[in-house]
């Protein structure tokens, strides 16, 4: 972001960041559902609820706001699942970790489906901070994995436990959202029972 | 498709069919990569290598394009795993269809990345035809379950068994390629072992 040429006062600041904010709120909800090149700058001011003239003060083009959302929600998602696993080790690691991913799937759905929707697009101009997010999330299952079956190659069985998670998890979400967290970390759990 | 209004030979018919299968197949190919907003059906014809007349002869837009390949795919699909599942039960069955869907994924990469980005998105056109392969997939996997483990209420651990083979899949042939089917089936079942 470029530094603004005149004096601001907090309020010019906390309304700055509130509108960066909603305008990535807004353009996760769009991508989400329509896809990248059908949601425009215009789409996303409107659902935003500010001016095109503050979308792109923020950022300097859609890529932009992506790539933000992408870096901010990976952020956000590594810091709750490093809190979740904590000191824990093995199998009460993996029940942290799978919960910790399911809560904030269902604090933000959008966000959880532009990650299934991107995260093996390989050729986005986001490839590498999505890159970085698939990365971090199948490592950390990866190697609680292999805390729990140690000397496993467990690259593979990573990937594997996060594809259960984001599937589920959305299955959960869009069409059983009725059934409680606990049951499907509980049926995530089951299918990993024998780890 | 709509019939032809001039009696066409044989010639004609093989390669109206031809035309079709080369447009499909170009299709999934630049929707996966690119999203389908961003494929014009321009791009369809060009990487298809037709006349865009063509195109216009066998579909009449461009989501009756992917409405088409996601039909395709799908029934194929569903008869590579009926045809693997056969009279097997049990963890015999979860065997066969873990690697029937995964060789069907190397044989079409593509579009199994276009399943992974398409498949929980719900405001499509065709989202019937997605949602009948969602469906089909998650039930198929969560009647094996069934059968491995009666009673169990199994329709999430039939989604997370979807979600494990998919994104095992998907991280297989973008990142390790060069490991072979019988390895990631393998890191399936591991983490399934436990059923």
């Amino acid at each position: 972001m470029s530094d603004a040429t005149t004096p601001r006062t907090d309020g010019h600041a906390a309304r700055r960041r509130g509108t960066r904010a909603q305008v990535i709120e807004a353009a996760v909800r769009l991508v989400a559902e329509r896809g990248f090149s059908a949601t425009s700058v215009d789409d996303i001011a409107l659902a935003a609820g500010v001016a095109k003239g503050s979308v792109y003060y923020n950022f300097t083009s859609k890529s932009e706001i992506l790539e933000a959302a992408l870096a901010e929600g990976s952020e956000r998602l590594q810091t709750t699942i490093n809190e979740a696993r904590g000191d824990l080790r093995g199998r009460e690691a993996l029940s942290a970790v799978v919960g910790a991913l399911l809560s904030s799937m269902q604090a933000n759905p959008d966000f959880a489906k532009l990650m299934a929707a991107e995260v093996f697009r390989v050729e986005r101009e986001w490839q590498e901070t999505i890159g970085a997010l698939r990365a971090v999330t199948i490592a950390t299952f990866a190697d609680v994995v292999g805390e729990i079956s140690p000397g496993e190659d467990a690259s593979l069985v990573g990937a594997a436990t996060f594809g259960a998670v984001l599937v589920a998890g959305l299955e959960w979400l869009l069409f059983q959202p009725d059934r409680s967290v606990e049951d499907v970390r509980a049926s995530v759990l089951r299918l990993t029972a024998g780890l």
